[in-house]
C-alpha cells in the first residue's frame, strides 16, 4: 500500500508500506480525502515538532519517518474488538491524542495535554494513504448523505468553531479575520455562523480576497492599503474580535490594531518566528491577545468535532468552498506541499484523494 | 502658592502659581500627600503624552507645562456652589477626567474614554502643591480615621485593584507578580485580599524582594536565577495569573512564560519601547494576555476607588507597606524624580508633603 512519509525538512516520500493489523478498540479507514495543512506546510519547511529521527515523540514513541496527514475522514472497512462502529460507517478522523493523565487531560482539556500528538504528524497511521489503521475514539461519524470528501474538512472547520466558541464573540459584534487561507476563511463561517455583524477580511492575494467575500466577508482588505484604517471606519473604532490566521508578525499587529478598546485578538496561525507587539496598545485600551489550539479532544473526540459536523448537515458552514482543487497520492509532493509552502500559490484548500 | 510644573523632557520646575478661584462644581483642597508615579517618570524621561507646548490636550485644552502630580488627596477647603462636599472633609482624588460622551463612556468605561486626560498629567491642579482646585467629581471622601497621607496611595492601589479585579483570578489561584515597586506591592497585596494561594514575585533589586516577602509574597526570585523555572516549579507548572508589572520586554517574557496553559498575564506595566513575544507560547498552551489600565472612573469617580479605600479601612491592604520615604515639595525633583527615574533607586513608593 502507497503512503506518505515525512522524514525531515523538505523530505515527504510516497512509499510503500505494510498494512497494519487492526488490533482491539481499532479501525481500518478506507480514506476518501485527505486535506494538506498549513501545520504540515510548517513541518515540511521547518522541521518536525516534537520527534526526531532519533528523538521518539513523548507519547506516540514514535520517531521519524511518520506517516503524513492529519486532516482525514473516509469509511471503516474493519473494525477490531470492543468498537461501536461498523464497516461501512462513514467517519472523520479526530487526529488528536492525549496522555489522559497530566493536568491539562485531569481537567478536561485534552487538547492541551502536556504530551498531545497528532495522528499524521507525530505518528500513527497519516490520512495521505488509502487505508490508516486508527483508535477507534478517533474516528466520529460522518453522516452518508453528506459528500465523503468533506470528512476531511472537518479537523480545518473545527479549528474555526473552536477559536470562534473560545472569543468572546456574541451575536452583532464585529469580528477581523486576517489571511484568508482554508482557516481564516473557514473562520469567516464560522464568525458568521456564531451571528457576527460585520465580517472584515486582510488577505495579500485576490483570489483569496474574493473567496472570503463570496464566503460572507462584508469588506476585504488588501494589507498594501493599510486595513487597520479601513476596519476601523467600517467597525466605527475597532473591531470586537480579530482572529490572526496568518502567523506573521504584521498579521499580529493588523489583528490588534483593528480591535476596539477592550477587543479581542484571537491568535490562530502558527508562527515560525517570535514577533513584536506594542504593549501599551493592550494597556491603553485594555486589549487581550489570547491563543487558540486545535479543537475538544479527548476519550470520545471531544464534543466540537460532533458540532462542527452537524454544522455542515445544517448548512451552517460550507465547507466544500475552501475547496480549490483536488489531487492523487503521487502528486502530494509536486503538486500539493511544494507549491503551497512556497508561498503565493492561487490555491486554498487541496484535498487529496488517494 | 509653590506648585511643581512639567515642561517637558527632564525639566520638572518648582514655581510660584497664583491660586485659583474655586468655581461651581469644584473644591479647593489643602494637598496632604502626592506621590511619585512610575507614570511621572515616564513623562520626565520620553516627553509628554497627548499635548505638547503647542498641542492642546483633546480634553483639557492644555499646553505645557501642566501641573504635576496625579496621585494625591487632602482635606477640602473650600467647597463651590453645587458641591456635596464640606470644607473639613478629607478625600482621595481620583484624577481621572473623560468626554462622557465617545463610544465608551457611554458604555460605563470612562477610564477607557478616547481622550480621556489626568488631572496632574494633562491639565488642571496637580497634587505636587500646597493646594488644588479640581472638580468635586473627582473627590472621593476618605475615612477621616486613616492617615491622611494614604489618600495619596489609594490611586496606584485602585490600579492594583483594578487589574486583579479585571483577572480571571479565583480564590485559591496562584499568582505572579513580575516587578516588584509599588504597583508590583500593590498587586501582592491585592492578590492575597483577592484570596490568591501562592503568590510569586520576580524582582531583580533586593529590597524590592524583602519589602514584597514582608508584604505577603510566599516566595520571591531574581531574574538573574530563572524565576520561570522556580514560578513553574512552585506552581506545578505555571501559575494561573501572571502581572506584568516592570515595563520591559524581559518582565512580560517572565510573566508570560511563568504561567501554566490557559493561564492569564495581565500587563499593567508602561512600556516605553514595542516588546517581542513568542505567539506560539500563546497558541500552544492556548495563554491570554490583556492589558490593565487605571480603575474605573466617571461621574461618581467609579467604584473601585470606594473599593480600594474600604479595603485599606477593614486592613486587607497595607498602603503605608509600600511608603519608604517622605520628602518635602522643594526636594522633588533631586531627591524624588531623578533618583527615581534613574533607576536602580532602593526607594519604593516616596510621598511628597507639600
Amino acid at each position: 500500500m502507497r503512503a506518505a512519509r515525512y522524514h525531515g525538512i523538505g523530505d515527504v516520500r510516497i512509499e510503500e508500506c505494510e498494512p497494519s493489523a487492526v488490533g482491539p478498540g481499532e479501525v481500518r479507514i478506507d480514506v476518501a480525502a485527505a486535506g494538506i495543512c498549513g501545520s504540515d506546510l510548517h513541518q515540511y519547511r521547518h522541521g518536525p515538532d516534537g520527534l526526531g529521527a532519533d528523538e521518539p515523540h513523548p507519547l506516540t514513541g514514535e520517531t521519524l519517518p511518520v506517516r503524513l496527514g492529519h486532516e482525514f475522514g473516509g469509511t471503516v472497512v474493519e473494525a477490531g474488538r470492543e468498537v461501536d462502529l461498523a464497516a461501512g460507517q462513514p467517519v472523520a478522523v479526530n487526529p488528536v491524542r492525549s496522555c489522559g493523565a497530566c493536568r491539562y487531560c485531569t481537567d478536561g482539556l485534552y487538547h492541551l495535554c502536556e504530551t498531545a500528538g497528532f495522528i499524521g504528524l507525530h505518528g500513527g497511521e497519516g490520512g495521505f494513504a488509502a487505508e490508516a489503521v486508527i483508535p477507534a475514539a478517533n474516528a466520529v461519524p460522518f453522516p452518508a448523505d453528506l459528500p465523503a470528501a468533506h470528512s476531511a474538512l472537518v479537523e480545518p472547520f473545527a479549528v474555526a468553531v473552536h477559536a470562534v466558541r473560545g472569543s468572546g464573540l456574541r451575536a452583532g459584534d464585529s469580528a477581523a479575520v486576517v489571511g484568508a487561507g482554508p482557516i481564516g476563511l473557514a473562520l469567516v463561517q464560522a464568525a458568521r455562523a456564531a451571528g457576527a455583524g460585520e465580517v472584515l477580511v486582510s488577505e495579500p492575494q485576490r483570489v483569496r480576497r474574493d473567496a472570503a467575500a463570496q464566503q460572507g466577508a462584508d469588506a476585504v482588505f488588501d494589507p498594501a492599503d493599510d486595513p487597520v484604517e479601513g476596519i476601523t471606519a467600517a467597525t466605527d473604532g475597532g473591531a470586537d474580535v480579530a482572529f490572526e490566521a496568518s502567523g506573521s508578525e504584521a498579521g499580529l499587529r493588523q489583528a490588534l490594531g483593528a480591535t476596539r478598546r477592550r477587543g479581542e485578538t484571537v491568535v490562530v496561525g502558527v508562527f515560525a518566528a517570535p514577533a513584536e507587539l506594542q504593549p501599551t496598545l493592550l494597556v491603553a485600551g485594555e486589549r487581550t491577545v489570547t491563543g487558540s489550539l486545535g479543537y475538544a479532544s479527548g476519550p470520545n473526540a471531544g464534543r466540537e468535532f460532533g458540532m462542527t459536523i452537524g454544522m455542515f448537515e445544517r448548512g451552517r458552514l460550507d465547507p466544500g468552498a475552501v475547496v480549490t482543487g483536488r489531487i492523487g497520492l503521487e502528486g502530494l509532493v509536486e503538486r500539493g506541499i511544494e507549491p503551497l509552502a512556497a508561498g503565493g500559490s492561487d490555491h486554498c484548500k487541496l484535498l487529496v484523494e488517494p
